[in-house]
């Protein structure tokens, strides 16, 4: 049909512009002579401000215009196929809301949060919170704003998590968040009651080159297809994809912390291969684009936390990160070296927090960041209750902000409703591991074989290459048999740890 | 001035989305994952499509008519700088050039390389001429329409030089070549007639990671601020830059053949000098871009060969070498070293020849290419040339069409016209020595201590932040007092052979 042709010629073009975006930014973070930062940001600025042009340029309204009705949303050309048709009504939604935000909006907001981060960063340095007090509350100020513009039902913050994950709503969300913060708590106080486990040999030095030769060992066991994936070192492992037939992983190698270097590859690479895997052949169409972030971040930590931290996993890979660093752990069992890489440690930052207490992480920023949005909590409020709370969810407290509520980078370049999507993303995984499960229940034995391909087949069929053709919730249900709950988590997390922790 | 900065402004844009060319470019040639190439062509098909579209945008015509006559050339705003006003008159110039070829033409011609490169490649892999020739036939009509569409006063190879070395034209460039072909084909001829040097030595097997840490040993040495270069390995040694603030060279690593890393390297480094010193106040005019391919390459070759091929060079870098390489070197005296890294001997393959017999492989391309636009010679004729014009030269014989006249990728790239440039790059790097020789008389016992600055600085300050204010032969003039001849290069050879070679 000419006129999906037509539009779909347009959409792609701005795929392509994006696409050269994302190479200039995997540059920026691995290869880019430091020096070349301004020119950098022009080069981004250019081409962001291009793709944002063509997503909301007339000429593309009338193409889509002619194919469905902007107002309703009703299909006018009705021989498209089911694919096309999913196409024409994410590409409607993507513009509404694309074009809600006026110009002057966009840059008012983009000139904050580019003095914020730097604002940020020295407050953090110099551990003076109301230094960065007024940036914060113009932060908050612009996003309560900006939900107003976007609009919603029953609260501001819905519209924010409706920017990272599509139709979550603080009602949807609140009932699995308030269990899951019961249940983590409960067994994360369980668990430092607990007798610690010994793990000071994983903070041992381990060489930088070593490090790297395993974590190319890992994609080469996990058959990765190096004609369309690379790994790379960079400040902070990410993943970034052109097209899925150029996805690209980084990881961090810290001497004194090893094991974060495999799981980093692990988490990048469950990232990597859900673009990698995005049905290819509708490339310019919203189908071949990633569901949402919690959906990505359900990739990554399926094979961080799911697979890499499992028995199965271990009893294949440990032999062969023993011949890796025979002088460092020949002499520790399987055992050993398994309960300490699943060892629960109270812990003060996110990044840095084990399995159990990573979600209470998120679950107290999502609390201030919701009442401050609501306007029931102020800025300068946010030290105390931080504190108070990680006490109560943890039992610690940060001594100064800079461990507290200074750690993150995220409000200061103005994310607010970003953060849920990294809880949201381990529900899913265990959610769709239900599915896995009932599918390979002999999934431990095969991976205990070093069999890695039916786990990367059970999420390219069953999640990448769906695109975005159905919604989060049909992915689970279709995946699962149901709707995402917290539970699946909680079990799998209940299980696992009194086992490991032997209690 | 309003006009100017709105002119410049638009022009900026034109020139950033170039650099993310560059840097499309870069990444093909060295980290891209092969898989990713059709998305990558897509990519650049559509950034080189919106410059060119850019160039001979009608809204940068009509900025630019406000400033200056575009039929006559003359000035219209005369209150502008010189740097402006030479901006003005290059924009004027180029836009000129950019918008005589129509997009007819422009796709034929493209579409024509495209298979063409292919073919080759068939042809050269069968040794097949005639296989390839009606393609090169094509080619040799299309730069013949094309040299009609730019135009030109005397020959129509004229208006294909001026493509890459702008201004120049056969009556100029025949004098300089003919006495080059009679002088370098005489001391080609002594040198092959002389006791052969032995160099079997620098052929054996040499570690690649050893050969990677020497050119990055030359680069520290030459004090190359990192911040705005980097070095990698590729298929092709290459340089490429975004900006002045981002140049980027690349090596390739030959095991048996170890010094063309190192000429390699100090080759691209003077590319990759050049784009770095180019005046970046001015980025976005074309004042801030490299005056034409001749001087370039005259860059490149500077550094090669008369200083990296010099005797005061190796005083100081040799010992480094044998460190690097004791089990190879250490037992190879300077003298033998340096004789034999100068060797001189018959080569049918131009990028694998001599500096002595360099430019005689660009002489016999040159004359059988202006034959061929002139229309005096016909392509199924250009073996029987080649081969006969080699022997009468250099004094060898390809047995193979495949190692003569099918061995460079430039024709079926469409390129006719652009080899000469190479010559002129020899050429205009020993008529910039005069001035650098008058400037700095000590320049061998310099070099012999390890002091590259004064070299690097005198180009910067002569050549290098000119970028296109002066003219090829305003340059010439200003840096060794008088115009381009072929003296100052033959005089250099003579000298240092005969030397070398004892005769």
């Amino acid at each position: 049909m000419k006129e999906y042709e037509d539009l779909l010629d347009f959409s792609k073009i701005t795929s392509t512009l994006n696409s050269v975006n994302s190479l200039l930014t995997w540059d920026q973070e691995t290869f880019m002579p430091k020096g070349a930062i301004d020119v950098r940001s022009s080069q981004v600025a250019l081409i962001s401000q291009m793709v944002h042009e063509r997503r909301t340029d007339k000429q593309f309204l009338q193409k889509l215009e002619k194919l469905i009705d902007i107002d309703t949303g009703e299909i006018k050309a009705k021989d498209l196929n089911p694919v096309q048709q999913k196409a024409l009504t994410l590409w409607r939604q993507d513009y509404l809301k694309q074009t809600k935000l006026p110009a002057s909006f966009v840059k008012e907001f983009s000139e904050t949060t580019s003095m914020a981060t730097q604002a940020w960063a020295k407050a953090r340095k110099e551990n003076d919170f109301s230094a960065f007090a007024p940036t914060l509350q113009k932060i908050v100020q612009l996003n309560q704003k900006q939900a107003d513009i976007l609009g919603y039902e029953d609260h501001p913050y819905d519209a924010l998590m409706d920017l990272y994950e599509p139709e979550m709503t603080i009602k949807k969300i609140e009932p699995l968040f308030s269990s899951l913060e019961k249940g983590l708590s409960k067994l994360v106080k369980k668990l430092n009651a607990a007798d610690p486990i010994d793990d000071a040999f994983l903070y041992e030095n381990y060489d930088h080159d070593k490090q790297i030769r395993f974590g190319n060992l890992v994609l080469s066991e996990l058959k990765i297809d190096r004609n369309h994936m690379r790994l790379d070192e960079s400040n902070h492992p990410f993943s970034i994809a052109m097209h899925p037939d150029d996805s690209r992983i980084t990881t961090r190698i810290i001497p004194n912390n090893f094991m974060s270097n495999i799981y980093s590859v692990l988490h990048e690479v469950g990232h990597g291969l859900y673009e990698m895997f995005l049905p290819k052949q509708y490339f310019g169409s919203p189908v071949c684009e990633a569901l949402s972030l919690g959906i990505h971040e359900s990739q990554s930590r399926f094979w961080e936390t799911r697979i890499g931290k499992s028995e199965g996993f271990w009893i294949y890979f440990y032999p062969l990160l023993q011949d890796t660093f025979p002088k460092e752990l020949s002499n520790v069992s399987f055992e050993k070296f398994f309960r300490a890489t699943n060892a629960v440690k109270p812990n003060l930052i996110r990044v840095e927090s084990d399995e159990v207490s990573y979600c209470l992480h998120i679950l107290l920023r999502f609390d201030i960041e919701k009442e401050l949005i609501a306007g029931t909590m102020q800025v300068k409020d946010i030290p105390k209750v931080w504190n108070e709370k990680m006490q109560e969810l943890m039992g610690i407290c940060p001594q100064t902000d800079s461990d507290g509520c200074l750690q993150d980078i995220h409000w200061s370049c103005g994310s607010m409703g970003y953060f849920p999507t990294y809880a949201l993303g381990n529900l899913y995984a265990s959610q769709f591991f239900l599915g896995f499960e009932k599918e390979y229940p002999d999934w431990r034995k095969r991976l205990s074989q070093g069999d890695l391909e039916f786990v990367k087949g059970f999420l390219k069929q069953n999640i990448h290459q769906h695109g975005r053709m159905l919604t989060q919730d049909e992915l689970a249900k279709k995946v699962s048999g149901s709707s995402l709950t917290e539970k699946p988590y909680l079990d799998y997390l209940e299980a696992k740890y009194h086992k490991i922790y032997r209690i």
